[in-house]
C-alpha cells in the first residue's frame, strides 16, 4: 500500500541478484562547473578541452570522481538507504572516459551475502557497473554494506563471500583509448614532477585545508541524487548534526591532492577505502599521499602510480593508526587507487 | 532623477495593461545540473536524455519548475517589488517543454485590479506568459498580490475580478508533443506505481526531510534572477532573517515528492497555491501530497494526476488547517497541480 | 624534494620573466549558471544569446568579469600566494569576448620590481594576458603585489617602475567585433536610461544589499580555480575568519549595480581599483556608483561610460574617504571601470 521506498533489508537481498538502479542521468558542462566549484579540483584534464585534446582525448573527460559519484549515487535507495555500515569497496576500475552529453545509470548484482551472529543483521556484497547510453560500461566497483534485517525469525542465507582482489593488478587497468602523454604540458599541468620523481614509500603533505560548509555538502550530494536523509536531515539525530556523505570527503581530498600530485592525471582504479570517522560541517579538511606502488602502462608516455589518500579533521601528517592498530579518531578516509601520470 | 527602479506601486496599474518584463535568459545544462543540486529532483524525464527520448520527446526538458521560476524571477520586478502579499496562483499551464538553449522572458497582462477598503492598498491580477526565442509561450499563469498604493489621495480606480477557473479543466492540459509512456520503463524511474496505483483522496507521506541553508535558497532564487532584497538583505528585517521565496518550497516539496510519486513526471498545470506561513533558514521542509483527482488524456500511455502538494516544517502529515480553518504554522505551502503519470 | 608548491617570494621575481600560469579551463553553459546563482547577475547581454545576436553577436558571451576571475584565478599560485597585500590593478582591457566552449589560460610578465626598505619584501607588477583555445588575447591588466622576501640576505634587485596610465583612454578601449546598439531593446534591458541620460559627476545608490554567506564566496572563488587557503581554512587566521575574495566583492557590486546602471552591458576596461578593507562572510554588501567620465566609440549607438563602483558593507552611500583621506572602515572596493552603453 505505502507508495514510499522504505530501502531493501537484508532478507531483501539474495546471491545473483540484479538491481537495476533507478534515475538515469544526462552530464552536462554544469556538472563540471559545478565540481570545481564544490571542489579545489585544478587537474588539467578534467578542466580544460584543450589540455585534453594535447592528450589524446577527443575532450576532457568528466572527472572521475564525478562520474563515480553520480554511478554510486543511483545505488544508495536499492543498496544502503538501511545500512548501518558502509564497511569497503573493492575491484573499481574506470573503463572508458565520461563525456558532456552521455547519460550514465547504474546496475548492481549481488555476489557476496553473509548473516551476522546476531541475527539482526548481515553483510551484502555487490559489484555495481555504471553505463552509458551505449550500453557501455563506464565504471565497475565492488561494495559492501552491513544492513539491518527486518524480520528476525527468517533464516539465514547461506553465507557466500566473495574472492575480491586486495589490488587491482597493473595489468587489468584500462587506459582511456588514445591517451598519450608524449607531449605533456608540464607548465599548463601545473608542476614539474613526473612518473619517475616519485618513490614507493614517499608521503606527500598537501598543505591545503577546506572548512566544511552544510550548503556545500549538501549541494554535492544532492548533485549526484544520493538522497540518503542523514545527510540533509538536521533533525535526524539527536545532535542535530548531518553526516557528510562520504564521497564529498573523497573529492575533497583528491582535489587538496593536486598539490603536490597535479599530474596525477586520472583516477583508474579503486584499490580499497576505509570512511574511518565521520565528518561534519565545521571540519576543516586536509589531506596526505603515500606512494604504494608504480607501474608502466601500454600507452605512450603514460605511467600508473598507486597511490594511498588520507584525509584528516586535524592532527599532523603521515599519522594513520593508533597503537591499538585503529584509525586515529582525525583521519576521515583511508583510499587506495591507481592513477595515470606522465612518464 | 533616480535612476534605480523603485518598483511600481498600486495606482501604477491599469485594467488591461502589459508589461513586458526584463532580462532574457538562455538556460543550458548548467541550470540543469544546478537545480539538482540545490532540490533532490529525481524525476528521470527531466534527469535523463536517454529516457526522454524513450518517451518520445528530442531531449530531456528542463525541469517544469525551473522554467517557472525563470519565466516568475522576470516578473519580480514589475509586480511584487512593492507586494505586501502574494496571494494565490490559478490557470497555470506548461505549453510547450524548455529545452537546454532556449531564451526565455516573460510578459504580463493586467487582468483585475480592486483597491482595499482602507485605502492604501490594492489588489492586482495578472496573466503572465513565458515565451522562447520563437516567440512560442512555453506557459502562462494568473497571479495576484496586494500592492501598496503609493500616493493615498489618487481615486481609485473601478473594481474589475477576473473570472478565474477553481481547477484547469482536464481537456485544457496541454500535453508535450511527442510525449508517449507506451514503453514507460518503471525500474528506470524508480517507482512501478502507475496512474491506475492511485486513488483519489488517497495520501502519501513523502518521509524525507531537508533542512534548509540561507546559502542555499540565495542561490536557487539568484539563479531565477529572482532579486527581491528580503530574500538576501539580513538587515531588511528587524529579526535579521531572510525570507525564503516561495518558489523555493515549492521545488523543494515537488522534489520530495519523489518518493511516493516517481511517475508524477511533468507538472503541466497550476490550479492553485498559498504560501501559508514564511520560511526560514534553519527549516526542516517535508512533504505529503493527497490524490484530488485523476483524468484521462489523448496522449499514448499518459494519464494525468491532480495531487495536492502540501510542505510543512514540522508537525504530523496530513494535518492542513486547524479548527478556525486557518493553516496551521506549521504549513508552509498548500499547492494544487496537475502532472502526468505512466498508465 | 617537496612536490608541492611553496609559491614565489620576492626574490624569484625578475623584470622580464615571462610566466606560463597552470591548469587552463574551458567554459560552459555551466559557469554562466553559477555566475547567476552566485551574484544578482541582471546585465541583459551576458543572460540571453537572443539580446546579444540581435546587438550584433553571435551569442551571449560569458560575464566579464567570470572571463577576468578565470584568468585571474590561474595567476594566484605564481603571483599571490605570499603575497602580503594586492596593491592595485591598472591598463585593464578586455580584447575579446568569451564563449561557452572556449578553454582560457593566462601568461604573466614581470614589468616593475621594487625592493622595499625593510628589506624583507618588495612589490612586483606583472602585466597578465588571458589566452584562448586560438591564442587570442581576450583580456590584459596590470597588478602589482606586496610580496614576502625569503632570503633577507640576497641582495636587491635594480628598482624599475613601470609606467602605467591612470586611466585607459577612450581611444584604447576595444569593442567587441559586430556590436551595434541601434536596434537596443530598452525593455527588456530593464531600463530606460541611456548614455545621454548619464552625466558626468553623477552618483547613484544602488539600493539593494546581499548578506554574504561562507558556502557562496568558498563556491565563487573555488570555480574560478583560485585556491588561497586564506578564503577556505577557518583554521589560517586567529579569530577564525576566512577572507573572501576580493573578486567576489567586485561581482557582488558589480551585479548590485544592475539597479541604476542596467544599460552599462559589458565592462570593457579596468582602470583601477582597491580592496580598501577586508570583506567577511555576514557582512551585508551595498554598492554606489559615480560617472566619472563618457566618451564616443566607432561603433554604431555605442558609447562607452567610466564609472566608480564602490562597495560597502555599512555606512551611508556616497561616502568613501575619511578626513585622514583613508577609505572609511566601511568601504571594501573603490573600482574604477569603463563599461558601454546604448546611446
Amino acid at each position: 500500500m505505502a507508495k514510499t521506498n522504505p530501502g531493501r533489508f537484508f532478507e531483501d537481498y539474495a546471491l545473483g541478484d540484479v538491481i537495476t538502479h533507478a534515475v538515469p542521468r544526462t552530464v552536462s558542462g554544469g556538472e563540471r562547473a559545478l565540481y570545481h566549484a564544490l571542489y579545489p579540483a585544478r587537474h588539467a584534464l578534467a578542466s580544460s578541452d584543450a589540455f585534453a585534446q594535447a592528450c589524446g582525448l577527443p575532450a576532457s573527460p568528466l572527472d572521475d570522481l564525478a562520474a563515480f559519484h553520480v554511478v554510486f549515487g543511483k545505488t544508495v535507495p536499492d543498496i544502503s538507504l538501511n545500512a548501518l555500515a558502509n564497511l569497503g569497496y573493492a575491484e573499481g576500475r574506470w573503463l572508458r572516459p565520461v563525456w558532456p552529453g552521455d547519460t550514465l545509470r547504474s546496475v548492481s548484482e549481488v555476489i557476496g551475502i553473509k548473516q551476522n551472529s546476531n541475527g539482526k543483521s548481515g553483510v551484502v556484497w555487490v559489484r555495481t557497473t555504471g553505463l552509458n547510453q551505449h550500453d557501455e560500461a563506464v565504471l565497475e566497483y565492488v561494495r559492501w554494506v552491513m544492513v539491518r534485517k527486518n524480520d528476525h525469525d527468517l533464516p539465514a542465507p547461506e553465507t557466500v563471500l566473495p574472492e575480491l582482489r586486495n589490488t587491482v593488478p597493473a595489468n587489468r587497468l584500462v587506459i582511456p583509448e588514445g591517451l598519450d602523454f608524449t607531449d605533456y604540458d608540464f607548465a599548463l599541468a601545473g608542476e614539474p614532477h613526473r612518473w619517475g620523481d616519485y618513490e614507493v614509500g614517499e608521503q606527500i603533505d598537501h598543505v591545503d585545508g577546506v572548512t566544511i560548509e552544510e550548503a556545500e555538502h549538501m549541494l554535492a550530494t544532492r548533485l549526484w541524487q544520493n538522497t540518503a536523509k542523514v545527510h540533509f536531515d538536521a533533525t535526524n539525530r539527536d545532535d542535530g548534526k548531518r553526516l557528510i556523505y562520504g564521497g564529498h570527503v573523497i573529492s575533497m581530498a583528491r582535489a587538496l591532492s593536486f598539490n603536490g600530485l597535479a599530474n596525477a592525471q586520472m583516477i583508474i582504479a579503486l584499490n580499497g577505502g576505509a570512511h574511518a570517522n565521520p565528518c561534519f560541517a565545521g571540519d576543516t579538511v586536509r589531506a596526505w599521499s603515500e606512494v604504494l606502488d608504480k607501474a608502466e602502462t601500454t600507452a605512450p608516455g603514460v605511467g600508473a602510480i598507486r597511490l594511498r589518500l588520507v584525509a584528516t579533521k586535524g592532527g599532523a601528517p603521515f599519522q594513520l593508526r593508533g597503537d591499538d592498530g585503529k584509525y586515529l579518531p582525525d583521519v576521515l578516509l583511508d583510499l587506495d587507487y591507481w592513477a595515470l601520470m606522465p612518464l
